[in-house]
């Protein structure tokens, strides 16, 4: 017998990577990939994106409604104050940062990890719903003046505080630049932001919900899946698609250039989806926003999506090849002024919303994820038994 | 349909907790839970730590088989060299210990990151087998520097750094107290450290996995696993069953002890265990360890563990009640002059080398760990599709 958990005797196998597995019953979200939606909690996110403020729909994802506006009035403050980080974290960045900004999200990963640590996090096992969602809240909204002063410390610039009378996307980019940014600008990043809370079982919330189910604190689970969204194969490069809009540089060579990248064996960046048949519907509402931001990235992007799509079409029929987030969320973050090695941990302040509730779910739940494993090594030596 | 897969159309329902799934084929090590007997690369585990040093094992478990004597002395140079962390991380120490001592294991996971950060490590998938390797023994190695720094940080005393002559264990206690340890108390430790190296698909080690298959780096893997391991769930109290021997204070107050946890409603810390069903074999090589050491706690502990076993046959029939491996690695730890508060960053640092070689082996196998979830939450309003 093989199982390391004496409850079974017969191991179950399922397929590799625990593919198709249904590892939690949540109410916080879904997404149905042939029908190219997704919803928090009942309400198509798109939707949320187009007509509601990241407040508005972080509070319905972490609490299950949309908060009327007394108590959308007190969120907002809750999140102004938890913005601000507490001077043992914010007088360490210095020592915390790299001075070459390699890493972003590693360097973010310690700030975390600091913040949950000078605050004291207990587990959340000790902890009452009341002080897991504060806890969470005081992470996910830092998330951004983390990442905003650690990227200025970086480049020997002094951090930027928040500022309490603008919302959380206005300032994030305030914070990075010093300068209160265009409304135009923040709500695009806004929306952004909204549409990328949570998507499914994806590898950080999985993570997250991991770490949460043995009762740990909420930092250890929200630095958990940030460390998951560093691989590439998650998310790791968003940049990728905007290098590559830029490398082609006119819609004319959009053709040549997705057959080199066919021909070097490669994949064209920002295109295809492993759950989506349709188009991506992220990616057509972050069409809307890039294209209401104009400009000359944006046509160049919108141009030389048609003919990649076309050249897709020819070079790999019946594959159904769409711009997928990663395309357009480029295309809005770098309009926005979001520093390209930034995007994933811009991603990672959106994210963060999603993993917070995850984790409340998780708790509430209070059943520990422990699958088994099946040795498969060599024979036992010299067994004792 | 709700999976986030659209390769598989059926979602497959597995009991919670993914209890009993195979989630990975491993050849590191296996627990076999009816025979009270566990290995490692399929050398009985035990028989290891009665018989080999911690850096032999170390490097069994990492590379697959027992060292030359050549190969041992390269790998304890590449692990001298390990132990001591860049400048950049030890000068920051101050600024990211807490000095209320409180929750030390997220103060660990502050520092590991910070290592991995200053370190620059790159993701797994865009370093070569021997960078991952590199990068992983750099993270295990250094745990205890940055648990004793941290420790003495917090205490208002300078920092120890390692000494090249001495080894893992021996160096973990110097840098603690400030002396070379006595010969036979490293050696208890050392024993202790081998023996919780691995130990089946455990939350902490199955995180490590899982972040590890997105492609991310090393330190966000360890970091990861960190986090899971601060769950009182899984590693977070192993101090309680020494508290606990303490609070009894003399063998034939333990029954009534027993009784009075049982009457409140509290398990016995300290015994019963999911996996094994038999005496727990790590706990019957601990308390060799702990008798060869003597002393009137270690008399106490056996003493009283009989008193307990009694009383639990007794009050519990046929649940085969037996110490566990939290009972005498409290009892030995304490011996060997660790502090009770880091107990838990004690277990990191030996599960840590376990936690490297399935990061290695997860890299190597390449496939994303990404489960489904199922949709329970109210049903989608005003749908868009």
């Amino acid at each position: 017998m093989t199982t390391t958990d004496a409850r079974r005797t017969d191991p179950i196998e399922v397929p590799r990577g625990l593919n198709g597995v249904v590892a939690a019953h949540t109410a916080i979200g879904d997404v149905r990939g042939e029908e190219g939606f997704y919803h928090y909690r009942g309400h198509p996110a798109v939707e949320l994106a187009e007509t509601r403020s990241l407040e508005e729909v972080w509070a319905l994802v972490l609490d299950g409604g949309l908060p009327d506006p007394t108590r959308l009035a007190a969120f907002r403050d809750e999140l102004a104050s938890a913005r601000r980080v507490p001077s043992s974290v914010w007088d360490a960045l210095p020592a915390i940062t790299p001075r070459e900004p390699g890493r972003p999200l590693l360097a973010l990963t310690t700030a975390v990890a600091l913040l949950g640590s000078q605050l004291g996090m207990r587990p959340l096992y000790d902890a009452d719903p009341a002080e897991r969602r504060a806890d969470l809240v005081r992470l996910a909204a830092a998330i951004p003046t983390l990442v905003a002063a650690q990227h200025r410390i970086a480049r020997g610039l002094e951090p930027v505080e928040p500022v309490d009378g603008l919302g959380h996307a206005a300032n994030y980019l305030a914070m990075l630049s010093g300068e209160p940014p265009e409304p135009r600008l923040a709500r695009a990043l806004e929306q952004y932001l909204i549409a990328t809370i949570d998507h499914g079982f994806n590898a950080s919330t999985f993570t997250a919900r991991v770490i949460a189910s043995t009762g740990s604190d909420a930092a250890s689970c929200i630095v958990g899946a940030l460390g998951a969204l560093a691989g590439p194969r998650h998310g790791g490069a968003p940049s990728r698609a905007l290098d590559a809009i830029e490398q082609i540089g006119a819609p004319e060579r959009a053709a040549a250039w997705v057959r080199e990248q066919l021909a070097a064996g490669g994949r064209v960046m920002g295109f295809g989806h492993a759950v989506y048949r349709t188009e991506d519907p992220r990616s057509r509402l972050l069409k809307g926003v890039a294209r209401s931001l104009g400009g000359p990235t944006v046509e160049l992007a919108i141009a030389t999506e048609e003919r990649i799509e076309d050249a897709l079409r020819e070079l790999k029929p019946g594959r159904e090849l769409h711009a997928n987030v990663e395309y357009y969320a480029g295309v809005v973050m770098g309009e926005c002024g979001v520093p390209r090695e930034l995007f994933t941990c811009t991603f990672a302040a959106a994210r963060a919303i999603g993993w917070s509730a995850h984790v409340l779910e998780q708790a509430a739940d209070g059943k520990m994820i422990r699958p088994s494993s099946r040795y498969v090594g060599p024979p036992v030596h010299s067994p004792e038994v």
